[in-house]
């Protein structure tokens, strides 16, 4: 289904840099980068993945376009699966609900991603490995030699190790260890450039670190922005139901991206969008000029549909959902609501029935027994918990119910 | 030369424990380990060594005689020699002075430190191990495991590690990875006691918990206080040259103990002689009351050489010394000198020679060039520092003369 993407090809180092740029949160090192590319040779550019089995969502997809971009330039891509630390498992035996994973499942696991990736990349030209092959090697001694290479104030300067620390969360010393292991994976590819999303910029900055250590010229990192899911407010994912999965049917994902608000919208064109910055910009400010936002967002509808789809599974989703809000009366993408309560609070389940997420404050209630109901993308547990006056919260009811309320 | 010692070998178990906490610092857990002894089975009793060829000093038998005490209590002693991170050497690479040892450096450099430690243990009851007989084959993914056994937040509980996070000292992350694997060699040889010094607590104290994780009784722990050199303020080490060697000759090794201060000498009572605790109260009582403190000190020096040389080189070394101290003049062992300044300190250099440790300042001078010049142990390499009023160091000019200066 890609298709549809125009070929833009273009060969020279400063034009493959701007294409590296798009969307990109942090280019770094750029002049080593055009040096690279400078070189005329194909990059070896790297992705680490977890060797589970994704729903792939369009949150996946934008690190994904960006390496269908990287192969279209004619670079090679390489799918790199952590399996080694996964057949570990969780080694310290407290999460029960991460066991090991057998050789057989990770094949598995790497075979599915590999598949659905498949809608975006060119299967062809994306080389899969397996990190065992150069840590098993290491032996008890070469993980010490590994470790050696860093300190622990540097490992603490990662943004969600500093914050456990400070708090007084555990971090156990081997969670020091897959930083190193990940930089480790990039020394043993010799890559050239290594993508993630912006929470992974320090282990990316680990595996530049690294391959200087091991004498290599190090990788530029690029990392890309994470894309927030339908309650603009959590970055998308499976397990907070705000994701728009790319094997969803097509009416399902036209309805789900005609549901985010228009300031969303806005953060997704970048990422998710083929079209030239300069028609997006050009979008935007007729909008801004007084065009019905709709229409900018039926079009990103119809464009994401057509990649996953077809352009004419696109087209019938377009005329299901207009049929299905007759007369033009469109959803709102997040309904945006206010209370007064004369400054005492509200009460979770009123909330979320002022807000018109669910009807009752007994439907309320059920769906907090069933972790059903959310506040800012967080489960509710306590169903006495107060939204106190003064604070603005997303509030969502199942996958689809969202509102924002300002409580006064 | 251990015939001299008396045979104490009491049985039960209450008595083996006072044996056992005689001049420790800390025995944890006590009521465990009178449990221990009460079935009656020989304990294992773990001592853990760098695989250096130290030349053994007084201080080191600190922890050997209460070795050599479990021995005739009929128990286990295992030397553990700590090859397996010594063959990888100092894995940072940053420390050009510390290569890695070959195997054969190491079984060489094992079999001096036996061969000098068999002048305190009895050698056919010292079982010997090395750690690269577990370590090896936990490989890279063992070493995660262990890693995760432990929290960053407990590994920078250690003094030393702590001091150094703070001070903003880098500690390398395979730092943390050391206590783990001798806490490791404890659960590997099922040790039921662990002895070191008092600066090892926390190393011991993993050994404990990981015994513990991994499913065993956790070995008890005994921490033996640091024995002072000559000069009463370092620890005793060949580096600070304030040691008394068990190969050095019966006059030297007299000499050296007849040198130390009245002070130092009843802290070193308890911990090198091997003379009831009652006693040796006896004989300080007895120099409190106005006995000469020398007849305490030719007494201990007596029973140091006749340990190492025998009964008769012992008393001809004493004549000697009492030949060259005709008269019965004895050497100051550590001379006290107060240097007046009027409020303004005093330049090293006059100070060691106000202080009498070097016959001029052109000689203080040439000794710090050398490195021979220590104040409170530490070398001076400032030739233009100086102390101020109020403060009292010790100064060492060499390895032999030293002198305890207040100024004021």
């Amino acid at each position: 289904m890609t298709s549809a993407r125009p070929a833009p090809a273009p060969t020279e180092p400063a034009a493959q840099l701007d294409a590296f740029r798009r969307g990109a949160d942090e280019l770094l090192v750029e002049a080593e980068l055009l040096q690279k590319l400078a070189r005329g040779r194909p990059l070896r550019i790297k992705l680490g993945l977890d060797p589970t089995a994704p729903d792939i969502h369009l949150g996946h997809t934008v690190v994904l376009n960006k390496l269908r971009q990287a192969q279209d330039l004619g670079h090679q891509v390489i799918f790199l699966i952590g399996d080694f630390t996964s057949m570990i498992g969780d080694p310290s035996g407290r999460n029960a609900t991460r066991p090991p994973l057998t050789r057989e499942q990770i094949r598995d696991n790497a075979a599915t991603y590999h598949a659905q990736a498949s809608k975006v990349l060119d299967p062809e030209r994306t080389e899969i490995r397996y990190n065992s092959e150069w840590c098993e090697p290491l032996g008890a001694a070469g993980m010490i030699r590994l470790a050696s290479r860093y300190t622990v104030a540097r490992m603490l300067e990662r943004d969600d190790f500093a914050r456990r620390f400070r708090s007084g969360q555990p971090i156990a010393v081997h969670e020091f260890l897959y930083p190193l292991m990940q930089g480790y994976d990039s020394v043993a590819l010799q890559a050239d450039l290594e993508l993630g999303g912006t929470d992974q910029k320090f282990n990316l900055l680990v595996g530049r670190e690294l391959q200087k250590d091991f004498g290599q010229e190090p990788q530029c990192i690029l990392t890309m922005p994470l894309l927030e899911g339908l309650d603009g407010v959590e970055k998308m994912s499976k397990s907070k139901g705000n994701y728009v999965g790319i094997s969803e049917p097509p009416a399902e994902m036209f309805g789900k991206v005609m549901s985010i608000s228009d300031e969303l919208m806005w953060r997704w064109y970048p990422l998710v969008s083929f079209r030239p910055l300069a028609e997006i910009d050009a979008l935007r400010r007729e909008t801004a000029a007084g065009r019905n936002p709709r229409d900018a967002k039926v079009s990103l509808a119809l464009e994401i549909v057509a990649r996953f789809h077809s352009a004419a599974d696109a087209q019938r989703a377009l005329a299901e959902f207009e049929a299905r809000f007759r007369g033009g009366a469109m959803p709102e993408a997040m309904r945006e609501v206010a209370i007064a309560t004369s400054g005492e609070g509200i009460a979770i389940a009123n909330l979320a029935k002022e807000a018109g997420v669910v009807d009752s404050t007994s439907e309320a209630l059920r769906m907090i027994a069933q972790r059903g109901l959310r506040l800012d993308g967080e489960v509710v547990s306590d169903r006495a918990a107060r939204v106190a006056a003064g604070a603005t919260v997303v509030v969502q009811a199942g996958k689809r119910r969202f509102a924002r309320v300002t409580v006064s």
